[in-house]
């Protein structure tokens, strides 16, 4: 099993600075639109409220250094950030669950632009199926299997209730899908090593803001 | 502007170990709810797929560390986790845009067990307001600021769209909030040094699974 948290995580690059790189990808396409060439870490680090020294760590790992009093150039970063996350090429996905959340991430505008293309739903529910939700078809979690052995599908993403979500992951690795995106509040694993497990978990997010703002009312205290 | 991913983020703990809390303190209350007064790193380590000098790292933060022989006792652990991260504090919260994203966050089982109350919820949608949704009411977004002023509320999250996710977050700042939860798929910042902001960033979480999934491919090359 591998996911951001635990054990086999990739190790070359640190994935606090792979996280921030589709935020600068944003930051250089807006550059980019105004006609700006060069930019500099320091136009960067101010920007996007980080420090330079952070930007040029963080930038290095897709292989592009600033060049003294030149910076960097803006359409050669992109490409090479691109190229860093595999977003140069389109990854196929289908996404299990068009619950609320499920019909949220299927209406979350940039995905493809990020090289994700979400091609099918799956859910149980008989008034989903055969429709159209946010534009993508939706059909009998019964097709799960066969849909992604078909399509060649290399990510699947678990947004079905807590209690589903290892069948519904065994249903994907079964079927042979390179990586489970799981958004359900319940760990999931994999009996195949090859298989990529990435959990979604808002506990985590929240623990991270609770300790802030416990942080934040210490520092008055 | 606070935020994870930026310059003021709480340097006195590492984040990484501050989101893997949840995680321990979900796998210990498993543990207790089954009887068991006592565990080891070695243990958690291996239910978890974590690694135990991690797990021993981890939970020093929260001032606990296992004995030799005897290692961690359940209860006295899982209070520190708790009280470590202010979960034995009720924070009460609103959230701002019921679509899709905000009706799954409310619906969000759990968050009252980590001590997160989202007390209302605020729209522009008529036929939304004046509503329980997922058991929350529903005020319009006109009646946020007063809301906030009246209920002394710390958290504000942000489920609006990208385009409304400034003027929104400058409305709670403004009346006071403390931290603002933004799962807005737009950068927002605030006038108040002292207030909070966090991004939830899906474009950041494929960025690190689409690096796992390249790795997984050129390993396979």
């Amino acid at each position: 099993m591998k996911s951001g948290f635990f054990k086999s995580e990739v190790k070359e690059f640190p994935e606090p600075s792979i996280r921030r790189l589709p935020i600068y990808r944003h930051y250089l396409k807006q550059v980019k639109k105004q006609g700006t060439e060069f930019t500099s870490a320091t136009q960067i680090a101010h920007n996007l409220d980080l420090l330079p020294v952070q930007v040029r760590k963080d930038l290095k790992i897709t292989g592009i250094e600033g060049k003294p009093k030149i910076g960097y150039e803006v359409s050669p970063l992109l490409l090479a950030i691109e190229k860093f996350l595999g977003w140069n090429e389109m990854s196929q996905a289908v996404l299990a669950g068009v619950g609320h959340l499920g019909s949220a991430i299927l209406g979350y505008h940039g995905f493809k632009e990020y090289g994700l293309n979400i091609s099918a739903a799956f859910d149980n529910d008989f008034s989903k199926i055969g429709k159209l939700i946010r534009a993508t078809p939706v059909f009998s979690t019964d097709s799960l299997e066969k849909y992604i052995r078909e399509h060649k599908i290399e990510i699947g993403i678990v947004t079905v209730p807590a209690q589903s979500a290892q069948n519904i992951a065994d249903i994907m690795v079964d079927a042979g899908i390179k990586a489970v995106w799981n958004f359900a509040p319940e760990k999931i694993t994999s009996s195949n090593e090859n298989v990529i497990i990435q959990h979604e978990n808002l506990a985590s997010s929240f623990a991270a803001l609770s300790k802030k703002i416990n942080e934040n009312k210490k520092d008055k205290a």
